[in-house]
């Protein structure tokens, strides 16, 4: 009866597995992944890597965490997954960088289920797999609440990585795609008991031609919303910005629909979060939006201008309260 | 009135101070501590490291869950830093390798005093300060619980790291220190309700000049216990060891203290844990016992041999359960 035998299999928790037949079913997923740039992967006390020559390494972390940043009623344990390693991605792009490895360390109790680590894992390796960023290493330990904890390491030719702090008074501030998509469709999920599935894409590609770009300033991935990360670049290089509210991009019906799920859609926008887009600056003189758009292949919107002094002029009302805090 | 100013402060807790407020916090508190390896630190979205010509990167996470790994009462806030950071680097130990950046990543309810973060942080670099391994980015996210979790970054020349793989029918097993100390002083501790003031020194140095030891092989660091952590190493190796039980080397006075206690000393020195000794293995024509506890600058004892097969022969009554498992 092979049915009564998922079903079975499916019912299993962390518990039953132990800590160490949890490993190694983490290891088994993760077999087959690894890349010339990786000389050991999971299985040691430490992963090692081999950067290619002149080059620098960059690291990066951050959590996901049940009840603050996911539910599990409302999306599949693989789309968690997928997410974890995209927060984290989205930071490399930000640096222009190439994902090199991952480590994954999983906090969870002992009723979590088997099949909803293994989702978790999947999706964090399906993830990975498009982007060249092998599982290297990490850990698990019993927690009251699950949460992932994720480091990315990724490399940039020394010198070169996108920093918040090269924004120059004058530049040209811009972002790509478009941004409060992701927190509508969570404020629906919410309202409806809908299910999340659509994912916002690591803009890698976009970030690594950028760091190559004439005339490009600072860069920051927009994680938290607009008005938040928007603060963070300027703060970061000591400048202020003017920007122009009306050409903000936003994603095709996105009035209707924010008026259909009773949200405001300018606080979707300046405190939504999880856009993962990119925001930058490039220089006055620099590559016009049109060739921008090409060169980046996606779509780039001119949102203001870096002025001197400090903070953010042009946020509408309903954008006031600046994006995602966590105590 | 000072005193009632630092009354209040202490008092705060991370819902007062807000998540950018920590973050400020903890930039504070780690500044000024940057090396040339470092090329750009905390702020940014990842971390930028530059790795000398010829080396490899060694990436390696753990973490330390209250309830799990820790409780407040019976140590302070620094201790619980200085220990996160020792279990990280006392796996660089194991590879050989040299600290280079570490991320933190903080998971903590809204409730926890201000003062217990400074704590932890303070703890945390005041490790990474001794062993030139700055803090270079990590994550505060809310949660139920409060979990630390370390990201350490490392390097060797490329290509030397000592692996738990490396480990060869015939060579000579040995430790460093001595195994117990460490799990006896957590059960004094639960029993008397006493508080835990020593801590493991992470064995760097060591491990730095076993990878440049001719006729080395394997090793792995002792953090779970003896039975699992060589457990592991004969895995990764396929492998056995028979083990002279007589001659593991444990602290002065340690058969009484443990009959004191009302403890197994065996049971502490199997599946006790977190000794952060190295476990390593030598050829047979390779330096002489005195020979390496002068060279590794810490006691050095052969316990046993690598044997073909695999498993352990020699593990007494008491030590039969082999180390700490997680769920």
């Amino acid at each position: 009866m092979p049915r009564v035998g998922c079903t079975l299999l499916s019912m299993r928790t962390l518990g039953d597995l132990g800590e160490f037949g949890l490993i190694a079913r983490i290891e088994r997923l993760a077999r087959n992944q690894l890349l010339p740039g990786v000389r050991l992967g999971i299985g040691d006390d430490a992963a090692v890597l081999r950067a290619r020559k002149g080059e620098d390494t960059l690291v990066s972390t951050d959590s996901l965490v049940e009840g603050v940043h996911f539910r599990w009623r409302n999306q599949s344990p693989q789309r968690v997954g997928r997410r974890a390693l995209i927060a984290n991605l989205s930071d490399l792009a930000a640096m222009g960088a190439r994902p090199q490895a991952f480590t994954f360390s999983l906090l969870a109790p002992p009723a979590l289920p088997v099949a909803r680590v293994d989702g978790l894992v999947r999706g964090l390796l399906q993830e990975a797999q498009r982007w060249h960023c092998p599982l290297v290493g990490g850990n698990v330990t019993r927690a009251r609440t699950t949460a992932l904890d994720i480091t990315v390491i990724g490399t940039v030719p020394s010198g070169t990585a996108l920093r918040r702090q090269d924004l120059r008074v004058g530049d040209r501030l811009c972002v790509t795609g478009t941004l409060g998509g992701a927190a509508l469709a969570v404020a629906r999920a919410e309202r409806s008991g809908g299910r999340l599935s659509r994912l916002a894409e690591p803009r890698l590609p976009a970030g690594q031609t950028l760091r190559r770009l004439r005339g490009r300033g600072g860069c920051i991935d927009v994680s938290d919303g607009l008005g938040a990360d928007l603060a963070h670049l300027l703060r970061a290089s000591g400048c202020g910005a003017r920007i122009d509210p009306g050409v903000i991009p936003r994603p095709p019906g996105f009035k209707t629909a924010c008026t259909r799920a009773g949200v405001d859609p300018e606080r979707l926008v300046w405190a939504g979060g999880e856009d993962y887009e990119l925001l930058f600056s490039v220089r006055p003189g620099a590559a016009s939006i049109p060739e921008l758009t090409r060169r980046l292949r996606v779509k780039v919107t001119e949102i203001g201008r870096v002025i001197s002094g400090s903070g953010i002029q042009g946020i509408p009302r309903g954008g006031a309260r600046q994006g995602w805090t966590h105590f």
